[in-house]
């Protein structure tokens, strides 16, 4: 039966994904080879170095103020991103093992990418924890757009989508950080506005008119929600490492884990409720807890190291579970049926209108500092009002703010495009409409119990040998 | 069928859910608003706070003293006791959501009411990462109390009893800590006795005399034992960050972490040893599995912190793990045949008894010190034997120590025994009697595989169409 | 059914497995009683430590060094290992509940043996954060071991390994670090090529030739492949942290970090492109992608520490993912059709090659160390080229950590003939071959839906009553 099905298109990827896996690696060997070395941090060179920075203890090496932080974001990642996405009964193996391989492959690519535009110096890329770090921030969004696309594309198109998305990632970010001179920590510009907006374009550009021939492996099944809840809870109770893994070492990560935290809190709540007002029989609906509730971490991405307050914070978290709920209910069947947008995991709902909220907030938050709230140096440093930007005011910051909202926007529309036609481009491998969602087109599935009983229960397809 | 017993009862949380949900989320959004600040290591004003506090590195920030700890903690609380729940055949969403729902809105009563009590400076709540942990361990307790009216309560009830216990708890806090001066760092008196007395009491107050009608759901699966020893592994795991979370930089976090860790690894041997003993045929039961190897760290929450040496570990995780598995054996039947406490995860066998242990070992361990064990200067350190308390010795702290644990035993008969009985009220949507752990009242459940089997193996139950 | 096919043997634990673990913990108390203190760092004299140690800050605590990677690895023993053992599709509760056993008693009991060896001082063992970390690696390499028996042996048998493989391992510890000075931070000597050949001698010595009678159930099912892939990904995770746990503060712990992050992202993409090139239809194989992407952090257990440089981690994890995905194609059925080793877990190919390749580059990189790389400084603290050892050249200490491999070697082949002889004494209660993979036989399991369709589908085999 499944060999029927796949035989209507090339799923084989018995040659191909080994060239491209093994040729892409052999590729970040040699520009490791020749770019990339340890910075100063993590050199065998630091004790001199310590001496010349008088620094009196090893404890005042990066690696102690960051390493948790990094730690906690590798498990949002690879688990947080990977078990959120097991939702679906047939799909599991995909979930987790091509958000595997797309991740491996992104923090390589993304080290050479950002290194180039931040920590290059004398031909050679200095790398240290926050390189890391905000590696596996750029494979974020590669793990968001990867949501909208879930179930429906080959390891090879994920592959060659995270090759550009990084890369536009990397260009984006510098735009947003280096020239516009914007604050986003956390990344709701530079990681989910960018990296929904991207996945939902490509999303648009490869629709499947016949999706309803795989609508029956598109539900979850009980187990498959629980092993999703894994995901939710990591990505929840990690995103206040999240959102201050790179902030300024003491006041601004303390601040930026307690916004996040607060904003967390109050998310689940709203979507709660909204979960239960918009059913008729008042009954919580799994999809809602296990994405709107991390909504409120995405809306305080770029705000939360700034005075945001808790208060403030608990606003902003009510509002977007709110809104990610309202999406799910009423956006989503939307952007299917009219925009011809298939969101398989909703990832509008949970990264792209809470990415815009975090980026709204974070130029009003800024735009409102004041000297006063902030101290006279806390305001400096705060918005890196140094140099040639020393005579900003908080203002105009807001307008560079927004401003990197309307690029990223941009950004991810325009890429979005290219990269979906580069990906509609017959021959990558994607399965046909009817074998999506399934695990059995690209991994070998054990013939268990319940695939018995599977086919038991739909008696029109006959039982594996 | 599942529509005609739910007519018993009126389930619908439509209305009644959202409304609860979001009045209180606002209530929170206003007092945040009129009481919550930032404390100074998370205010912008830091810069010049450190100045005038002589320090010479970001690295002094409390921060990074604890929010490692913190984190742990964090997914102690949330994948912790969520998980652990999950062993329930239909009622993981339940478990694991309603978990999380009543943490997420406990943490934000919780740094209101211990703000209020310990953190209050000219009118305004000041916090930072250890008022995050404080709010996490508040929780604790309540997540200690829903386990054992777990599958028997509707969302609301869960809600109400949130609000109370951490009430309750931060009043019985504050008499232990400020008032006898009491030292709980990882809570064997103020979260485990009391939390679990709290919700014993609580469970005799909604005694349901036809549980038995459930009787077929109160067990397990296969594969939900497996989801809840996630939890069990995650408390048994960080419960050494647990115990040291807020004890006093240096030595005291890393001899906390040191005891606990001894403690557990004992607890597990003697659990497995009875857990085989008392079987006819020698089986391992993944109930005691699951629970009572947790009980040592339960055991060790007060005296953790102080001189209790690595065999005294051993030796209180040992017995607490022998206790508690007995307990899961010859006790709960009892609780529940003769005494009407019906205890669905067993929390009188891994909170309450260990609990009472911990409490006591941390007397006779108070009472013990000298200032040889201890050196002057840390004697004083560690029970904060300064101010109106220096001349207190440690027999008279023993006592003290003590009479924490009867303050606890009190607080929780009378709060349980008075929020038992608002939560009995007939208005709060409790599921009937043959409907307790069943996921299907109160989530929308997928119609999946296992289902049907279910209901082929049920033949009087209709298949779903 | 089960009952008539364990009478064969007498798998009955009742008085057995209990006797073992409470004379086995009382055993611990008594030997912590007379041993066990806590190191300067966790005691209560602490403060005056510091004043004599001229310190000023808490932060200097080790503690704040090491405890966030402590946790990581206790993570990884316990949750990394035990659900990494879960795929078999009945085996889950032994996978989990086995190795949480001889996890906990072994860090017990390896406290002792490397205390008695490391941190002896004046007749008593002082332990801090450090040795924790040692003994949950210790215990390490019996998880490794624990791989190649898994399914096979009695819980009584992997406590009586447990404390001989301790032992053995602390001896062999000693001879590396302390009598060839070799460098080890990760264990890839002392670990995992110790542990993978100890675990793989004592599984041929108890080489069973019917084990095709449980043949069936060697195999996994849908979600025991998704429970599996939570060990997988925290166990890749938290690499970095295994790899710098122990490493000296500074830039030591940063660059080893660093190498294990590159060395496992290149491995997950060679590993990827072996499982779909080895397969006639290109599918990927769930068991390279659950153990062959783990073989980069093994294969730079090593060298980590060391100036391996970024490219070099990448160039050492892309072949070790090679290697260990041709192990798992050729080299396994080999090993058990010609050698008559049983290897459940396939350890020879996650733990025992990629370990080779481990020391064999550690003694390459420290064979090619220069003062220009390292720095004067850096260079003698890299290798502790101080007191006796100043005159050491690099290429005498590759000789060194070459030797270091044929002593562990050596050390495993000779112990694991040993201790397979005495666990094949017929005492020890283990399942025969046709029950062997079956948590049934040592476990109280669930009556469950699933089972009942295991059942039905296996009409030869009534049902239970």
């Amino acid at each position: 039966d499944r060999e029927r099905q796949g035989m209507a298109k090339n799923t084989n990827m018995r040659w191909r994904l080994p060239l491209v896996c093994l040729l892409w690696e052999l590729a970040m060997i040699v520009l490791f080879g020749v770019f990339v070395r340890f910075g100063a941090e993590a050199d065998a060179h630091w004790e001199e170095e310590k001496r010349e920075m008088n620094l009196t203890s090893d404890m005042e090496n990066d690696f102690y103020f960051r390493y948790p932080s990094f730690q906690d974001v590798h498990v949002m990642i690879f688990v947080g991103f990977g078990f959120l996405m097991t939702f679906l009964k047939r799909y599991g193996f995909g979930a987790v093992g091509f958000n595997f391989l797309l991740a491996a492959f992104g923090i390589q690519w993304a080290l050479l990418m950002q290194g180039w535009f931040h920590s290059f110096k004398d031909g050679k890329i200095l790398i240290g924890v926050e390189n890391l770090i905000n590696a596996d921030f750029c494979v974020g969004s590669v793990c968001i757009a990867f949501g909208a696309i879930l179930g429906k594309t080959s390891p090879i198109q994920l592959l060659v989508m995270t090759l550009f998305q990084v890369t536009l990632f990397s260009v984006n970010e510098y735009i947003l950080l280096n020239l516009l001179h914007v604050k986003d920590a956390g990344g709701s510009m530079t990681i989910h506005t960018f990296g929904a907006y991207f996945g939902l374009t490509v999303t648009r550009i490869l629709y499947r008119p016949n999706l309803e021939q795989s609508k029956d492996k598109q539900g979850s099944v009980y187990h498959s929600d629980l092993f999703a809840m894994i995901g939710t809870l990591y990505l929840w109770m990690y995103w206040p490492s999240f959102n201050s893994a790179i902030s300024d070492h003491g006041d601004a990560q303390h601040r930026s884990a307690i916004n996040t935290y607060c904003s967390l809190a109050a998310c689940v709540l709203t979507t709660m409720a909204f979960s239960s007002m918009l059913q008729k029989k008042g009954k919580l609906d799994m999809v809602h807890i296990q994405n709107a509730t991390l909504a409120g971490g995405v809306a305080v991405g770029t705000s939360a190291e700034m005075m945001l307050t808790p208060y403030g914070s608990l606003i902003v978290g009510s509002i977007s579970g709110i809104v990610s709920t309202l999406g799910y209910v009423y956006f989503t069947p939307f952007l299917e049926s009219r925009l011809h947008i298939q969101d398989t995991c909703g990832i509008h709902n949970l990264h792209a209108m809470p990415g815009l909220i975090g980026g709204i907030v974070g130029a009003i938050t800024a735009a409102a500092a004041t000297e006063d709230v902030y101290g006279k140096e806390g305001f400096i440093k705060a918005f890196d009002f140094t140099g040639v930007y020393q005579t900003r005011t908080p203002s105009i910051q807001g307008g560079f703010q927004a401003a990197g909202i309307v690029v990223s926007l941009l950004m991810a529309f325009a890429g979005g495009a290219i990269v979906g036609g580069i990906l509609k481009l017959p021959i990558w491998g994607d399965a046909a409409a009817e074998n999506c969602f399934e695990d059995g087109i690209y991994w070998e599935v054990p013939e268990d119990e319940e695939s018995d009983v599977y086919h038991m229960h739909n008696p029109d397809k006959p039982a594996s040998p």
